[in-house]
């Protein structure tokens, strides 16, 4: 099956610190023996959380976010997500986001996996959290941080990925794991909230 | 509906011109008028290709490949894709990334939509394409490249997706296509890649 294709550090250089991106340059040795450079943004791994609300009919409906995000000079819409704090646990991670961007605490948690947005030039990593038995409360924005809730039903989030209103790529497997979560084929361990 | 969230740019810095990573950081006014940095990557964009191969006894599967992600410190299974070229447009650079990592050429080619891998720092976009009506030939991998092409069919990396063996997100997304293409749900428009 699979050869060897790791690639072993021989060196390594910070590029840039920033105020949110630090970068480095690392020095590494191919398979082949020869060397080459490899250039990534080191970054603390992340949560996104697929909220599901019931709606007073007993459909399910999603909480979703609208956020204006800079890099694509566009106005995204994303299931809530966030980095997580030092030394944080991820679920500890997935309440605490979904708490301060939302105002929603669930009675019930699941971890449905974990996906890399750019593994050719990040470290980063987002665990994929499902949130249900959800109630209303007060959210928290951090300071700057401007961003819509609102709520919609899967048909819609799955129009809206089809036809290219979804372009966000934790969000578009947020709607993978509901689809197939929803059909059985995917199913989740759900948790209790206990306490909190 | 949606408020105005949008960031207006006010003065941008270079901040990283290393050999593969470049990155900015701008000062932007918020929507409250106050103000803020933003820092990303900037980034040319990028294509995937979700080949369909029709195996011998009629059966669908799909070209994919094994790549070590220095990043992320593992070999992650990914469908072709690759970064477009200076004036390049999307399908030329689909056809050319396609041939360049395995070899294949295609006789149909449809455009499904497109993603942002990391809206909150890249301008990256990645456009999924998909093709069909393979044919095997020589591949030319670029200096330095070290990547293994194999086939597998829907029902297997759909459990790799939901098992933790797929975390490359552009991955996943393509994933999703397919299940709703194959479903119907999703159709896609083909166009004949002629003269190629």
């Amino acid at each position: 099956m699979a050869g060897d294709l790791t690639e072993h550090p021989l060196h390594q250089r910070e590029v840039l610190r920033g105020n949110f991106l630090h970068a480095f340059r690392d020095e590494v040795r191919l398979p082949d023996g020869s060397t080459a450079q490899r250039e990534y943004i080191a970054h603390p791994g992340a949560v996104m959380v697929v909220p599901l609300l019931e709606a007073a009919d007993g459909t399910l409906q999603l909480v979703l976010e609208r956020q204006y995000r800079y890099p694509v000079q566009q106005t995204i819409i994303e299931f809530p997500a966030g980095k997580i704090d030092p030394g944080e646990d991820t679920w500890a991670c997935a309440r605490r986001e979904l708490q301060e961007e939302t105002g929603y605490t669930a009675r019930e948690w699941a971890r449905a996996g974990v996906l890399h947005p750019v593994v050719a030039y990040s470290t980063e990593f987002i665990e994929v959290w499902f949130a249900r038995g959800l109630t209303a409360g007060e959210r928290r924005l951090d300071e700057g941080e401007f961003l819509e809730v609102f709520t919609t039903d899967l048909d819609q989030l799955l129009a809206w990925c089809r036809d290219g209103q979804v372009t966000d790529a934790k969000t578009l497997i947020g709607a993978l794991w509901l689809q197939n979560m929803l059909s059985g084929a995917w199913p989740l361990a759900w948790r209790a909230s206990d306490g909190e």
